[in-house]
């Protein structure tokens, strides 16, 4: 049978994750993998669910086990809300911060339309993006004359200002207000991806774009970086308008979040136990970020640079021109260590001479053979560039 | 701020559900209601599930917390895989049943592309269809001369051969073999979509669809009525080929389906946890739909017909002509009675004078007084039309 006569036009533009394609085909945990943007498995609180499912069946009973409603269970919205210092009508759990993404662009993107997005940008949301093929740019190409022709087009401005994946990098509050000018400016919406902000290690914390502009803002929250991404939980923060839409469309891709993890999420957070697990968690990550910057100073030669992120889970690293990290990489995976080639970052593609570096997953112990080996790596390859 | 401007094309589109809608308004345990399409809380394996997140914990550790494949842990692929007969390379977790049918949409159906139906048929499929805009047609339009003309745009037929929402009736082995007939003629897709065939009461099994045609069936099936809706598992059985999208696709959509709840269904499944709970469950429900049938043999007037169903969680109503279900539905329900109006279930909203009712959710004590209740009500109805 003939099964690609009968797919929809969006088929084709279907992406595959590069990194997943990573997972699917390699050991990781045989090599020294930086690739990943998965959480350390220390961080998660096991003890903690020993005790919440058999508490959130005594204090719920079966509801808990039960449909629930499409915008979340009412206790994990007001826990989310009383968090955040938002109403509760402004709160839609959503199953997964993929499904955010996935969702804001399905309400508001047709095939052509255009995304504006900082860069280096999340593959995720790229994924996403150009599975209902929008036309995503840099936000500098809005001052382009095709961009300002174009721009009844244009429909949100895609942002990860608080370590950002990949980059590690924070917005300053100016350059925040300057997204926020330019979103206005073009009458578009913001969606603010934020899945690591409760993840900050050092530095002062910069209000949200959401707080600078509620009137056109989707912002996204995660669980997976705060709690386990094995409960796939998130939510959306943004104006009712544009909520009540995702609403009726959530309805349609799975009824509701699951409803059972939803309450055990709740206790997790109204118990004070997300804190406390929370301080534990940072100061494992924080230890993991100083201990990378550690070792990049020691390995890296002259002229490779990174980025110090003051928190989320990854720093990008940028080598001297001319050196490819996607023609790096097979060498690099044969001799054991794996990273992100960076070009997959950017919207065209450029940039083959950064990589992005997790610090969160691999073990603490493979961490310095690891890096030891990618810093000879490199010092070859500036080597062999020299020699050309 | 206009965001009207900015919503896709799609969003005019979204059809709110009114059996949702009908939830949000009223407390439905205050009154009787046949409405809803929820299992009874009794059937939910509450002492297992004292159990079974602890075994979870100690059996597969942190990995039950961590992300997980897009096509669903493996363990659990494989023990569906083994309980229906095919190889795992078949099967795709979903998140939710619900999830299957909007995902089957999603890459194969551009707007205006038609899917054909039987009816009365599934709302919430509806919803996805329509999310879509796809053009749903009923089956027998495919004969018609303008289906003949666009038979390039027809891409899958969908079909609930067990114990259908609404109707509560089953497809013969004959008219399933009609349907796969169809499908091999116009070379489409068929979505069989399977939610209940696991609740069966009385009579025969009749072979799936995709027994029948697996090279052009996705067979859909759920956890919601086997372990509990709160947990947001289904799956997906069909060929790699369309699977292969599928996947892609769900990465995007929500990167992997939640991973402690597989492995919670996985061990309720393998340890024979789920079919001990089947037979319970089987027993409540055939009790409840005898009384049920009982009750409309003792209050219903003479002139009212309802499908006998063999299993799943539904029957359905006809009344006289003349009397609309939607009309009579604010009397019902101020009185303490509530049912959903067949007409929804019709894509031309026709059949007003048929209603769906459901006999699983509301408590059994309420069953008599609210059956006696709703023949009073349609025995004045057709008092009333009578006079007229």
């Amino acid at each position: 049978m003939d099964y690609h006569r009968l797919f929809s036009s969006d088929v084709p533009s279907f992406m595959r994750s590069p990194v997943r394609e990573i997972f699917r085909k390699v050991d990781l945990s045989a090599i020294c993998s930086f690739a990943g943007g998965y959480p350390a498995a220390v961080t998660f609180p096991v003890e903690d669910l020993r005790r919440l499912p058999g508490l959130v069946l005594d204090k719920y009973g079966t509801k808990s086990l039960q449909y629930g409603a499409t915008q979340g269970v009412p206790e994990l919205r007001e826990a989310i809300a009383a968090r955040y210092g938002v109403p509760v009508s402004k709160v839609q759990i959503t199953t997964s911060s993929q499904q955010g993404i996935d969702v804001c662009t399905r309400i508001l993107c047709d095939p052509g339309d255009i995304i504006l997005t900082t860069e280096p940008t999340y593959l995720g949301a790229l994924q996403s993006f150009k599975a209902y093929r929008a036309d995503v740019r840099p936000i500098s190409s809005c001052h382009s004359e095709e961009g300002a022709a174009r721009r009844e087009n244009l429909k949100f401005i895609y942002v990860i200002p608080d370590f950002n994946n990949p980059s590690g990098e924070t917005m300053t509050l100016e350059e925040r207000m300057e997204i926020v000018k330019l979103a206005r400016e073009l009458d578009v919406v913001i969606v603010e991806d934020s899945p690591y902000r409760e993840l900050r290690y050092s530095g002062e914390e910069v209000p949200t774009i959401y707080s600078l502009a509620p009137e056109r803002t989707l912002h996204l929250g995660s669980f997976s970086k705060i709690f386990a991404p094995g409960f796939r939980l998130g939510w959306i923060i943004g104006p009712e308008e544009l909520l009540e839409q995702i609403y009726i469309c959530k309805q349609a891709l799975d009824l509701c979040p699951p409803v059972f993890d939803q309450y055990m999420a709740t206790e997790f957070l109204t118990s004070g136990a997300l804190d406390a697990n929370l301080v534990k968690t940072k100061a494992e990550y924080r230890r993991r970020r100083d201990l990378m910057v550690s070792l990049l100073e020691k390995y890296m030669p002259e002229g490779v640079k990174w980025t110090y992120p003051e928190g989320g889970l990854f720093l990008f690293l940028t080598l001297p021109e001319g050196i490819d990290t996607i023609n790096m990489y097979d060498e690099a995976l044969s001799k054991g260590v794996a990273y992100v080639a960076g070009s997959f970052f950017f919207l065209d593609g450029s940039h083959r001479n950064t990589m992005r570096l997790n610090f969160s997953f691999v073990a603490e112990e493979k961490m310095e053979p690891g890096m030891k080996l990618l810093g000879e790596i490199v010092k070859n390859r500036i080597h062999g560039n020299k020699a050309l």
